[in-house]
């Protein structure tokens, strides 16, 4: 089984408008709801790929409920882990129109250390008879930045291969516990280092402490720094499309692909055709079958020299 | 016990952001919810003013739950009646600069037939044992424009005095059963009856089936046709402030004032000033007893000779 780990899991809501105006009431047509976090839409994608995967995280109030429940009729197994606070919504405001969605993204809730140490209890039998762990987003107040190095210490010694994917400070506390993947987008890998040279900052990963880094550069496709070389992977065609589910959807596949005992360019030609099959669906978390199919052969990985 | 009904009960959410900015992403900086719709609010202004009160109608799902335990946190006897349907929310974007809050107002669920039958079985009971029925705000989808008129006719025929505060088909659907008062703002009465003239609007819902009509003016106050006689009522002082639990807070006024015996120019001033007080608390449902105190004695209620 594959775990995924969502610690600031959200319900993830969409409201259709004619057209948002400011300073005014807006009539809301209709009302779509679903569980979301990187860590979920992750879980969705595996599923999806025919893995069997376990949800685990942290949710509370009603809004954890419902993201309890919309996992469940996914048919995607859920063990999150109960807290006081009530899990987030980020709600996105979609005009008829067809210009931009206006996003409304909640705090959050705080995390105790109670709540905290419980959850470690829990995570660790869940870790113990994992394949591998998939640590995603931004940490919920309450929890200190190494939370996730703790997380990828307990995963690495119960023998499961982890891969990090967050940023900022909570990216940078997770390293140095040698987590078997990053996977930061060029951005978030130049803000956590304070190198803007893709290969200098993916090598100042991996002297920090990360066993291989996947930096995902949009459009560009991949660039891959790992124990057994250095690639770069791109996509044959541009696929425009929602970015919010690419990212997830190419580390579910970097994940599929180690539990299958895949080579890394295997990996990595897999993660790109899974991302612009992410990026054509409408919702994250879902892919679009004919663009993979589209694609997927075309795709060329490359030895990559420029650094 | 004087019984409130909210058919379509909200959850009224509020979000404080640093500014508004569309087509972006936008960081909530803090969350606040509380139950709401315009029988919720009517219930609490009757608890403030001391009144033993019951709040019924309908809410469900997770964010029905949420609404009946903010009525229970608010000491408010909570009565409604579970439908499979989501509870709507209304959320409201509130920006530091202090520029105008942005509504978004979800539709709300659909009731079905089995749901409103089993509204009728419990409102009866509710109604049986109460002195009087407040019948306020919209009819969520799947209701017939009739449904307040049954709830009229059941509560009068239960011995209670029954207040009714609707627009539209819900208001034009309830006068034809006869409740003892129905409170539109001026242009509701115009919109309902089709006539722009005050007097002549009142008369004519009057005519249709109303006992009585207070019509609420805004900062002029309040306008009232009954079968006792004919007056308007003025506020000493504009009032500026939040609209939105004005009414609400005339209406409870009213009732507080029928179950206390008062007379109908007792009541009126009663309601402009208790009006006048909700305006100035920030949130729906809430009394300023500053503002009460200092217009209560100056407020003048005159025959209304114009028409």
């Amino acid at each position: 089984v594959i775990l995924t780990v969502t610690l600031n899991a959200a319900l993830d809501v969409t409201y259709e408008v004619e057209r948002l105006v400011v300073e005014e009431s807006n009539r809301v047509r209709s009302v779509a709801q679903r569980a979301g976090g990187k860590g979920v839409n992750v879980a969705r994608v595996l599923a999806a790929l025919g893995h069997d995967v376990t949800a685990t995280g942290l949710a509370g109030g009603a809004t954890g409920g419902l993201i309890r429940a919309d996992l469940r009729a996914a048919g995607i197994a859920e063990e999150l882990v109960e807290i006081a606070g009530e899990s987030r919504r980020t709600v996105a405001v979609v005009p008829d129109s067809g210009s931009g969605a206006t996003l409304l993204n909640e705090p959050g809730p705080r995390v105790s250390a109670l709540e905290w140490e419980r959850f470690g209890g829990r995570f660790a039998e869940l870790a113990a008879g994992a394949a591998a762990v998939v640590l995603s987003g931004s940490l919920p107040r309450g929890l200190a930045p190494d939370a996730y190095a703790v997380l990828v210490t307990g995963a690495r010694a119960a023998g499961a291969w982890v891969v990090l994917d967050a940023d900022g400070a909570a990216l940078r506390g997770g390293v140095p516990a040698g987590p078997d993947v990053v996977k930061p987008n060029h951005a978030e890998l130049a803000a956590a280092t304070g190198i803007a040279d893709l290969g200098a900052a993916c090598a100042a990963l991996r002297d920090g402490g990360a066993r291989a880094v996947v930096a995902s550069l949009g459009a560009a496709g991949l660039a891959a720094d790992t124990e057994e070389g250095r690639w770069k992977v791109g996509p044959p065609v541009a696929v425009a499309g929602n970015p919010t589910g690419a990212g997830d959807a190419a580390v579910a596949a970097l994940v599929a692909g180690h539990v299958s005992g895949r080579s890394w360019p295997e990996r990595l030609a897999e993660a790109v055709a899974v991302s612009a099959a992410a990026a054509r669906a409408p919702l994250a978390g879902d892919l679009d079958r004919a663009t993979y199919a589209a694609v997927r052969d075309r795709i060329r990985v490359i030895p990559w020299r420029d650094a």
